[in-house]
């Protein structure tokens, strides 16, 4: 059973084991980081109480860490580890000795940071502003499933300066998440010293610009937590979410290093240490505990708690014939929309959701934003929120689809990717307008860089299917697949892919497998890859070289993270003469690729890349690719060279 | 002469020719869209009155487009090109018929968002949100060189909802820029319908949470726009920033598109040009132009005006004997005071200005704070306003350093550099704490991508220098090199790195040239790819090797981009056992580029690619390195399976 904020006060109990608790917990952040030598005692204890009296009372159990009627509680200045570590093992998440062995050790869950491999850590922090987004993207979750647990998420003062919280807080706005208490840890120091000084920020005016409620906090006083928690979790706000202000001191308990900025991030000597452990009135047992360090490590395991099996029908994708005109943002459309409507009935099937970022018709959202309209969640001009509530909502039984432009759903959100794959996340991000393709919108607007900074991220799967058809078996390939996944296509309408005989390359007998490159048209001269809108283009090639007794083999490198190692082999053993063909920046992306394998096997195939060698301008994409050489006619071209050369 | 806003109202001449101007300035946005058959006519026309009546009376020639004393302009919803190429053809800035033959058409200057490369228009804009971040920059600029221009910032509402604005606006506030005027087109609507509906976002309260002084004006009522301006630039505001709120219509001054969303981004068809042509009272020469754009496109050049002649005295680098053991961030910052200190009496020498975020003490700017404390600015953890203002100053004849750990100043900011980048701006972002060096942060803050990310930016440069004396060496040197740059460096301390005989490798004999990688130890068994922290590891393996008569090369590939394409093809010609060893994701760093060159090339050398593989833990950096099999031992043993094997 969980405690519970129903009572009007704490009891005289419940005050003695908090008070109790304080000091013991204290203790421990002292214990870590002195025997690691690092970390960050300051805002631990600033932010203690707060999570002492969150966690006597909230619907949280050491013994049923991933029980689905659980708060969800993320800490967003993940650098408050010592003080989240003990909390948690306080309440029998885990043995504090674990952590006392582990803590900011190589190969320990008990990172400087925290991380959800963790039992009671839901989501990893260390890059500041991106919690709030987080507690979005779990209240939104509780929403979509019609649970009624609460969702807290804890912060830094210093961190309120970040642009992303801004609009987060509009989000919980905008869609009455008053299932969200943030708590702000207001100690008035930073790394560098007064925040006040450093950004003068006026935190109850900008949370209340955005709508929230604003609560002033004893952030020390557990009573005063108790009922500001209480406050927040009675839904008597008319849906305006909650935040409580606490007013702490950095370093509270230890007096000698109270108030001092310093001790953000600094920890105490063994001598400190030894006084912080008499105020406090516990054992001194530095050098027990040292022994345990020097005995061993960590012994708990990474485990990544995450439903993997997605429960959804998605059905079959559809055959455009060889004479349709589209483009792939209309079969992802449209996918989208069937995969909503299939599953409609289905009470058993995971939630799929949609966010888009101001570009739903650019996207193609509109019909599933139709069918299911209680799915589709409208952002704003808010892609940094956006990435991460849609890699929040991935780790909830929820399958989100985020689509916006791949300047905006990749490149400027490139960090917030980054932390999703860091957590085990696995949202969609299905973008559009990539490469030269998306035309007259110009440099700003030709997202050429995607391939580089997924292969950057070591969980992230990458797909550009090659026309209409291939992009629908991709979607629906993907809607099942627990992986966090970007799929990139162009902004333009485009013939359908054809296979040698005329029939669609991607008709419905078409098997996309991840990590396989499908061959489109086959030949023994030359072989190049490509991906995207360049696959069409480089049939023509094949077909401009075709009549002179050149045969290029065109390749579908549509899975460009995992990719087909074994094909290139192929190709550079079978044929030797090689081409990566790209609407990518030539540098970073599949040339990139193919030149990794053959260096790392040592292979000297020629090969020769075609890709984005400079910004583009800004103008009809056939122009663009015909100003950086990348016509059909410029394949064709360099093809003859090499195999007549 | 410029007029200025002295008077206290316009006269009866100034409100008629401003009537004409809109007239005529209206009908070339039509123009422009209609030709190109795309582009954004809606919020040009709703914004199109401010423009007038800020050129008219700003300090802005058209044919004086670079003095020194001009008002600085930044248009951040930058796809309102069409009104800001009529506004400026309409001043001078160059002839419209060159837009008009153009407007968004591959190689000319005219692109659908604005580029700097076009007269009159200061900074790229149209990733949404930067715009206010680049205002803080110029006005910033201004202080520092004691100019006394104003710096003017257009915004579209749909904008208003990217969080870094939140981050400009607390800049602007903190560092009392009231030479600063943001005037924001509150149309009203974005492209999926009204704003208040996409994103509720209170204007008035947020910009007053900031501390700007918000003023709501008529954004169509001339005489309303002249004064707001005037008391905009009056500079009675105690110091604060001044935000117009203009009320305005989407599509003002052509009834039939007026208030709706659409007309955004969509044209009006002849017919509807004909008559907004018959409503404006101007020529339909839709037929003419038409005749132009067949027979040509732009002839105007894509020329950059920037100051790259940067004037500084940078000194000699001091020589760190081999016993010293210290950091690189350490040599950074004795560095960037010594620049600070020789150049503080020289008139003529360009101002060195140091940008943080919380983290000067850890970035090593305390001595350079402390000698030039009017050059120091904390932006606090806002780094991807900082960022962009660090852009906007290397512009304005201004040499600045922006420091923080890599995971801020590259990952988190990736799009504000790649903007940067576009707008041949030539910031120094010299990032510390990067690689699995960074340690007990874990990987949250494991910088492993910067190479990567550096790459795919066409003009950026990157350089991790091998040891505090290279790092010294590489900060002077491109102090003075006009180029956007990254040096990135780790957080231990280490040893000096020496050659062979003992010697500092990078004493004060050593001269650092970008493209060029020295050979730090001979040999002629295998070489080994190295930089940064990576190197002197790399000569420990060469000395773990020698006494094993493997003679193993060590060539520090310090300069990443440019790199040294001649140098990889005489090791694989000369040796042709090659190895690259890095603290960076093995896949997207130096290995990619020697593979690269290899398969361009079609050279066969042997090549083991040794580098991060997965992310890491959080722990002592070399607990961390030999968990991914990057210890020096490890190199070691690779070398010998290469050469024996």
């Amino acid at each position: 059973m969980y405690r519970g904020f129903e009572a009007s006060e704490p009891t005289a109990d419940d005050l003695k084991a908090l008070a109790q608790s304080r000091r013991n917990t204290a203790a421990d952040v002292i214990r870590l980081t002195t025997l690691a030598g690092s970390g960050h005692p300051g805002g631990s204890l600033s932010t203690l109480d707060a999570l002492l009296v969150l966690y006597r009372f909230g619907h949280l159990r050491g013994d049923a860490p991933h029980a689905a009627d659980r708060d969800r509680v993320v800490i967003s200045h993940g650098h408050i580890s010592p003080g989240v570590y003990a909390t948690l093992a306080h309440h029998g998440f885990f043995d504090i000795q674990e952590a006392y062995a582990g803590f900011r050790r190589a190969g320990s869950v008990f990172g400087g940071h925290i991380e959800s491999v963790v039992p009671g850590v839901e989501w990893n922090t260390g890059n500041l502003g991106q919690g709030l987004s987080a507690g979005c993207g779990y209240a939104l979750a509780a929403r979509i499933h019609g649970r009624d647990h609460r969702v807290f998420v804890g912060m830094g003062d210093g961190e309120q300066q970040k642009g992303q919280i801004a609009e987060a807080r509009r989000f919980a706005h905008k869609y009455k998440l008053d299932n969200l208490v943030a708590f702000v840890d207001v100690n008035g120091l930073q790394i560098g010293g007064d925040t006040a000084e450093i950004m003068p920020t006026d935190l109850d005016a900008e949370w209340s610009a955005a709508g929230w409620r604003v609560l002033h906090v004893d952030g020390h006083d557990h009573t005063a937590l108790y009922r500001a928690f209480r406050e927040a979790t009675r839904g008597e706000t008319g849906g305006r979410p909650t935040v409580l202000l606490l007013e702490t001191v950095m370093g509270k308990g230890i007096p000698f290093i109270e108030h001092q900025a310093k001790y953000h991030g600094s920890t105490l000597s063994d001598e400190q240490a030894a006084e912080a452990f008499r105020i406090l009135e516990v054992e001194n047992d530095l050098d027990v505990l040292r022994a345990l360090r020097a005995e061993r490590s960590a012994t708990l395991p990474h485990t990544v708690v995450v439903d993997r099996e997605i429960h959804l029908d998605t059905g079959a994708a559809a055959e455009r014939s060889a004479d349709v005109h589209t483009d792939c943002r209309s079969a992802y459309g449209e996918a989208l929309e069937d995969l909503a409507a299939r599953n409609a009935g289905d009470e058993a099937a995971w939630p799929v959701v949609g966010l888009s970022c101001d570009l739903e018709g650019s996207v193609k959202m509109n019909a599933f934003h139709a069918r299911t309209p209680d799915r589709f969640f409208e952002v704003g001009i808010q892609e940094h929120n956006a990435a991460v509530i849609a890699g929040t909502l991935s780790k909830e039984g929820i399958v989100p689809f985020f689509s916006t432009f791949g300047m905006f759903g990749v490149v400027e959100t490139y960090n917030q990717q980054r932390l999703n794959d860091q957590n085990h996340a696995a949202p969609k991000t299905v973008v559009t307008h990539c490469g030269l393709d998306v035309g007259e919108d110009g440099p700003t607007h030709q997202c050429i860089d995607y391939v580089a900074l997924g292969r950057n991220l070591f969980g992230m799967e990458v797909y550009a299917p090659a026309d209409p058809n291939e992009t629908d078996h991709v979607i629906r390939a993907v809607a099942t697949r627990y992986a966090p996944t970007i799929v990139a296509m162009g902004r333009s309408k485009m013939p359908t892919v054809t296979l040698g005989d005329g029939r669609p390359a991607f008709g419905r007998d078409y098997a996309f497998t991840p990590g396989q490159w499908p061959t489109v048209r086959e030949g023994t001269d030359a072989v190049v890859f490509a991906f995207g809108t360049m696959v069409g283009r480089a049939v023509k090639a094949s077909e401009l070289l075709a009549p002179e007794g050149i045969a290029l083999r065109v390749v579908n490198a549509s899975s460009l993270q995992p990719f087909d190692r074994e094909c290139i082999l192929a190709c550079a053993r079978d044929v030797g003469v090689l081409l990566t063909y790209e609407d990518h920046n030539v540098h970073t992306g599949l040339g990139a690729m193919v030149a990794g394998v053959l260096g790392d096997e040592g292979v000297a195939a020629r090969l020769q890349r075609l890709g984005v060698s400079r910004y583009g301008t800004s103008g009809k994409p056939d122009d663009l690719f015909a100003e950086q050489g990348l016509a059909p006619e410029h394949l064709a071209e360099a093809v003859r060279a090499m195999v007549r050369g």
